[in-house]
């Protein structure tokens, strides 16, 4: 068997719906490509509609299910709490599952607030145990190279990053009134969604911002009620309808500490982007250009190029070199958004085997609250606001 | 001959470098191109170094030259001023050619402050002459079907535009503080000389804004002394050097006084663009994107297309449909940069004929220098500004 | 268990590197994916070096393994024999399987010669198993997309098919002898190993070839003696070289029975080419564009779509309503090469299932043969040469 | 004015259509664009039609016209002969200039055959006037640039050309039977037309090619009669029909002198291709990709980069040290279809001025109707035809 011998890391997920479906899959693949100390075990999978539940824990391999997710904290046979939950539940299962000793992994954004974040990582930080949160985007082979080369200093002194998120899934404005579009479940809408997302990639790549200023909007205000159905897709209520209390987008100006300007913008209203997470570095010697939509291909230029050979290069990302690219197959042999959490899984692993100190971390998560909070606060205000530094909590 | 027995436009043009040359070729060409009314005749041409100046002359076809712009503003027999000087000169010039009863084009950024610009379209109401601004790139063919698209209703209501114009020419340290590096020339760095056209291509396609809040940045503040030398290149001193005080790089966040998101970036900063001016636009039924750099391509999204086949459609805006396309040559053979300038100037010619009132004119240039000082202001105080409405003069 | 209580097809996989990787992630992902009425069980894997066979397994998760293939065909506990070892094994083993009882599966090409493949063919019509061989890029969402497009004849009357298969990862002439350069253990060079592919593209797509005449090449007709070491790398002999008696480029144009015209280029000498794998088929109606190294987009053109709307769709086939994309992921969240396998084995154990008669089949394979041969002869003898008809083996 | 005091180059033209205003452009614009030794003048143009001509006359800026183009032919004050008339006048027309002693300058096909290309160079090298043929793309500046790399070895030996050129203006049954589809006016279809291009920029680029196999095919056999009507357009006669003698599209294979492939394809039923010449240069060193409808942005490939960064660059070849560049606007300032001409006319005004000995001339021009026989034999014979070997007339 794959992984016989290896110490078992024994997984209880809380939720089971896209997310559940892309981790259940992520650590089922992991022990085949890679090669790691310790074997993820898919133990017990929560949720509340049991019928709903059997039917995910059987389809994706779970040993168990409960239908109380407190059960699954106090089970002592389980080593990990990933969370795949509405955003509104993070806080209290990540906080118990730290008291319980879990390693803990949840879905982005980390929580509802700076507050509840910097509880959740007081929390894991209590406990001693391992900790991520799922910025899946930074695992993708061309972004981990782009790090590389920022880190060697061949892109020089960063001048901006541009980033977009953007999306088109509820354009339609009789798309329903799902747990993402309302502000008590999810905390924001496309900003914690998505923004959230390429704002992480931005504080990853080019370090932490000084100071942001946000615009938000809703361009549909009233939606029939529904809920998720799978995927992106939903179920629609025809009578009924409520008010949309999160943003439909967002943009962001925003100065980094180390002077570089950058400008970002997250949108579920941006017809003929299915998912078009896309950013453009500049810096003194070089740029790199991304986008999800077609993961396994970096655009880079180097300022010093012999001239008249001076453009974009057009690298796909499947060499050995290519950080995770050597774990899958032969050069342009592409992979696709799976894999992006396989990779971050694996470094989860790879902690939990104490070999590293994976990140993003729970830390990595409060700052991007922190982030996420000045935003909306600057488009409340219409002014700057200053974002606060990471490294200690605010009680501290 | 070509154009014999048309009414004859006798143009003066002020300046004689890039823009000079670009102008210049731009009326030779027109009578090939276009059956109009009248026949622009490159009668004088005016600059202050003689010894290129008629170098200048010679070279593009100029029937004579003046050391003194002013007596070319004097001459009887000029119908026209073109203006292609520095910024800071634009008001003057204009002012005294509409005081003259000449027809008066003008580059861009219209002037230094929008107090100049309200005493430039004053003059030229008070003469009653033809103006035009000369916003090119609205002229591409691809631009003028954007806007046919929005006009007809094809994109619905609109969400959201993102423009940049990301340039890399001056990112080099030892690059000149040439005229466009100096406020009191050029009167703002990147905002005005791109910024500006990107400003005016959304203010044409997407509507007035009401507010906006923007962030300027320079990355290199000394240089050393040096001069423009013909297009973007430039002579050095390399034993003085000065301060720069124009922005290198400008970032805007817009709302529409229709309800849409603008979210805009020039910079000279952004390596491996070299005239990188990019726009999306996305509505409610469709979205649309252009680059410059491959400026007969029109990329262009209907949400309604039929599901399974729906994905952004690569125009070559080069069929008879495309404006302006028909007079050139048969689809898929394209046309460049010099193109938007002729077409331009087929309706300064129409315009002066008497068979429209062509834009953008120098309405266009104040309301587009309104939007350029409230960034300027917002850039400033750090906080939203509202844009002026147009329509009417500040004093009136 | 993903799969209890199913029906479980336990596999025999002969061969243990770069397609048995392949072939054993995809059995393992399936029940993950598709809701089969059968289970894949990876029961046993052959090969000849125990040392490498055995680490296979374990990293693999085969429940156990042989060092002769041939006691995997005789265990009774299996019911498929999955073939992925050099060309030269093909025939007797799929032979010795079919004789076995067992549904066989192979990768391509499907043997050395038309005649090995006919009794291949034989051998599997006589046992009345389920046959199929593995030319997976059938498989990618896009391709299976524009199948569905011609059959509907959405784009009329097909014209032309040009496809190329363009890799570049033998161009040193460093690079070693290995089995895929040799032409008794491989048949022949870029024609077998690639150029069958986009054949078998061709004939899926478009039909069956009338005459075709090709053109072969060896660039580096000497290498050191080496041998595959995992993926596309080799280890090398320093010491010792030997002749290159294969192809390392082939082109071919072809006469297809429906009058379409094709032409084709395999080659392992395209520097930059990691794995373009794509084709252009024009109809009378319309055109669709692809390309392996971004599988996931198809382009579309339609002529009768709207003047001056007319271009290539950049669709991204990741919707629900293109096939096999509903398994995965929400719209524009990509898959990779893997997933071109995973699709393919849902078919073969559907065929198992006896759901379906899955194709491409044996007698696929052994058309692409018949074409594979038709080209080497025609390449020797300069003329055209008639394919021979699918639909009976030579000797009926 | 422009080129006052300069030689002037008195131009003839013959033929007044698409090509006519593309050449008459071109001489306009040259003397402003490049600083040459000579002016060319629009002396006079023939024609046969008196009152079209009489307006393209006008319409162009040509001095004078005549009827007869023997009349043109006869002029002292005529120093040029251009001919830009069907391709079975060409002979008749260059032989006659020649014999007057004039330079001449001829589109392309040269011929519709060898024989008559040969009687072509023998009259000019006899008259020992400067002659040319207008294969205008090898002007593009981004062609230049590949020539350039491919001379200073920078692609190493070259294994690969894969050229084609698609087109789709005659994919409509109902378009009608013009001149350039009737065998007696223009020698062939597909093949002579835009075939005769990319077996130009093959011969220009790789070198001479030693043998070819072709393959041609009409799809649309009767047409309405009717005849071209300016670009591309036609004027249709909806009551009678005729048959189609040319091909509609054209395939061939070859093997060079030096031992490269070559893939080429020429139809005008590639649907969504308006003007899709496009090609592919694989080399030992390196691989460059270049598209007319794109036309200023080159792709090059290194082998040598360094390992992770290996990508094709796309290099937009409007900086100075790209060929003819120089001439028209700073970096990232697109030109056009038309610039090519300019270019080459730039050349051919050289080569009368005694600067160069200019190329493509009438022995191009021969060699490229060797080659284009050749094919048409081939296609035949359903052989390999031998290429003669330029160099030498046959008769000689």
């Amino acid at each position: 068997m794959v992984g016989i011998n290896k110490r078992r890391v024994r997984i209880g997920m809380i939720g089971h719906r896209f997310m559940g479906k892309v981790h259940s899959h992520a650590y089922r693949d992991l022990p085949f490509f890679f090669d790691l100390p310790v074997e993820p075990v898919l133990s017990d999978l929560a949720g509340r509609n049991e019928e709903e539940l059997k039917a995910a824990a059987d389809a994706m391999g779970w040993a168990s299910y409960e239908t109380d997710w407190r059960r699954l904290v106090e089970r002592d046979d389980i080593d990990v709490i990933d969370i795949v939950t509405p955003n509104n539940t993070h806080a209290e299962m990540a906080i118990a599952a730290a008291e319980a000793g879990k390693h803990v992994i949840c879905e982005k954004p980390l929580a509802l607030s700076v507050s509840e974040a910097e509880r959740m990582l007081e929390a894991v930080r209590k406990a001693g145990t391992v900790h991520m949160i799922c910025h899946n985007y930074r695992f993708a082979p061309a972004v981990q190279y782009v790090k590389r080369l920022i880190e060697e200093g061949r892109l020089g002194r960063i001048y901006h990053i541009r980033a977009q998120y953007l999306q088109d899934w509820i354009m339609d404005p009789s798309f329903p009134l799902v747990w993402r579009l309302k502000k008590e479940v999810s905390g924001s809408g496309a900003l914690g969604d998505i923004g959230s997302h390429i704002l992480d990639l931005a504080r990853f790549l080019v370090g932490e911002m000084d100071e942001v200023t946000g615009m938000m909007k809703t361009f549909i205000q009233e939606r029939p009620l529904g809920e998720m159905s799978g995927g992106l897709n939903a179920r629609t209520d025809r009578e009924r309808s409520g008010q949309v209390d999160v943003d439909d987008a967002v943009a962001v100006m925003a100065r980094f500490q180390n002077g570089a300007l950058g400008v970002f913008e997250a949108t579920r209203f941006a017809g003929g982007n299915r998912n078009g997470n896309r950013f453009e570095i500049n810096g003194e010697k070089g740029s790199v250009r991304w986008d999800l939509e077609n993961m396994n291909h970096l655009q880079v230029y180097f300022t010093e190029d012999e001239a008249g050979l001076q453009g974009f290069r057009t690298i796909n990302c499947t060499e050995d070199v290519h950080p995770y690219a050597g774990a899958y197959w032969p050069p342009g042999h592409i992979i696709g958004y799976e894999h992006t959490f396989i990779n971050l899984l694996a470094e989860f692993m790879r902690g939990i085997a104490g070999e590293t100190a994976p990140t993003p971390d729970f830390e990595d998560g409060l700052q991007n609250q922190r982030v996420l909070e000045a935003v909306e606060e600057s488009a409340r205000t219409g002014t700057w606001v200053k974002v606060s530094r990471p490294g200690s909590l605010t009680g501290q």
